[in-house]
């Protein structure tokens, strides 16, 4: 199954599709709390949709929100794929690299990309984004830790590198933070929709010239490795988006230039749809 | 006036004190809730004591809990003080370094510290912690930055060292975000209350052993230099929680043991409180 948030930025109400038709989830609940996840709400959902339960809807036309509403907590792994690692000038690292980004960054994946005031370096980067569905601590296996996923979802991990790197002392997550920086959508899947979660196509275009193109085969940490590392080392919490890593090909690497006023940024991962951004300046984003 | 949160974990009750007097503010909030310092909880407070509309209680005996609930972030400000910076071997930064230390590691201030499985590098630090008010962005001068203070707390930045610099990749929120990591406490006071926040004296003992003795007028960037720094590269919200960097005096520095089963943490600064915890196993914390 997929879930959806949809309606307008902060009334956002969850909708659930099953094959090519939308229900309105508002009979289970009113949104996509961690406590849905964490409840057995997937498990509520297919009972409901087998019972005819809930009712077929439309969203045509409509917004398309975040796919979580505002988690506990993004953590991001930093350097998950070689080529990406090698682009930035370091190595593949030997250790999961933990970051995080601040959770009111999250948006809609086709809300516009809003430069920081002053921005000339804002990256995008295509990221497979981990939805937990309960509380992780110290899993001892990948199977423990795959098994406390809700589901996985596409997301924009944009960065703003004299931010990240510049003006930092050397911590990202100041070139992480800035309001917008999470699109996240446009749906969260579940595991047994998406099936070998190590063997995605991932991809992201600028004005329809391609950029990244990888998979997540060529994770350095695949993702049932991140959870448990992170699990050592943290309390993971149902809600918390986990966002794995971005493969080559961002700006970064000085083989294209940053975003600007009027590029269009896209992004896809097989079975996990489909972003696209239009890029504003703050002035005009109101 | 003090605000705290007294009661069991989880199910702690706000209460504030007024001169030596403790009041039980649930006629106006059940908690500690961002919206409470957003939505004007301070000035209603404050009319309340005076119309006598609140009743006195005792907080004899009880556990006292986090000063704020779980907080929307916790942002951390990285070698704030020279000195520190010198032991940890840094130079002092010429910009405000960021990271960020998981919401769900709140606790009280007298809570035990849990060292992580296996942790032989589990380090103190004293710190200045601002609560927020409300909403900060591009804050245009001090003034407006301090405007967004609801209040000041004391807090320990617990971090495990070789969680936070060996196997980290060179980002620190790896080793500072494990449970139980940022007890925060006994009280938030109202700005008014603390007077002049860049001239307290802050300190921490280990078994009754000086470690930490510096003042917040050491800060390399002043209270109000950081939240405008901060307001540039993200959205601050009320509740959050911004840490302002420890002074010199940790294990980090080699001059000082780790913290070991047994030990005893205390730290005070002047008008926030006293912190006082004991070191314990995890096997021993259930």
């Amino acid at each position: 199954m997929r879930f959806l948030r949809v309606g307008e930025a902060g009334h956002e109400r969850p909708v659930v599709m099953d094959g090519s038709v939308f229900y309105d989830l508002r009979p289970l609940t009113d949104d996509l709390h961690p406590s849905f996840w964490a409840s057995g709400g997937v498990a509520r959902c297919r009972r409901a949709l087998s019972a005819g339960a809930l009712s077929p809807t439309s969203i045509e036309g409509e917004r398309i929100g975040a796919a979580v509403p505002k988690p506990p907590s993004i953590i991001c792994v930093g350097m998950n794929y070689a080529a990406h690692a090698a682009e930035s000038g370091a190595s593949a690292p030997e250790h999961v690299v933990v970051f995080f980004k601040k959770p009111n960054t999250v948006v809609g994946p086709n809300d516009p990309i809003v430069l920081p005031p002053g921005s000339r370096h804002t990256d995008w980067e295509v990221e497979l984004a981990v939805v937990l569905g309960r509380e992780l601590r110290h899993a001892p296996d990948d199977a423990t830790a795959l098994d406390a996923v809700a589901g996985y979802a596409l997301a924009n991990d944009l960065s703003e590198r004299e931010h990240q790197l510049k003006v930092s002392g050397g911590q990202w997550s100041k070139g992480k933070s800035a309001a917008g920086f999470a699109p996240i959508g446009p749906w969260i899947a579940t595991p047994d929709e998406v099936g070998d979660i190590q063997s995605l196509t991932m991809r992201s275009w600028v004005n329809g010239e391609p950029r990244q193109d990888s998979t997540t085969a060529d994770m350095v940490f695949p993702v049932a490795a991140i959870l448990r590392d992170l699990s050592r080392y943290m309390v993971l919490e149902a809600g918390d988006v986990v966002l794995t890593g971005t493969p080559e090909g961002v700006a970064l690497s000085r083989r294209y230039p940053y975003l600007a006023p009027g590029d269009r940024v896209t992004m896809e991962i097989d079975g996990l749809g489909r972003i696209e951004q239009s890029v504003v300046e703050e002035a005009d984003a109101a």
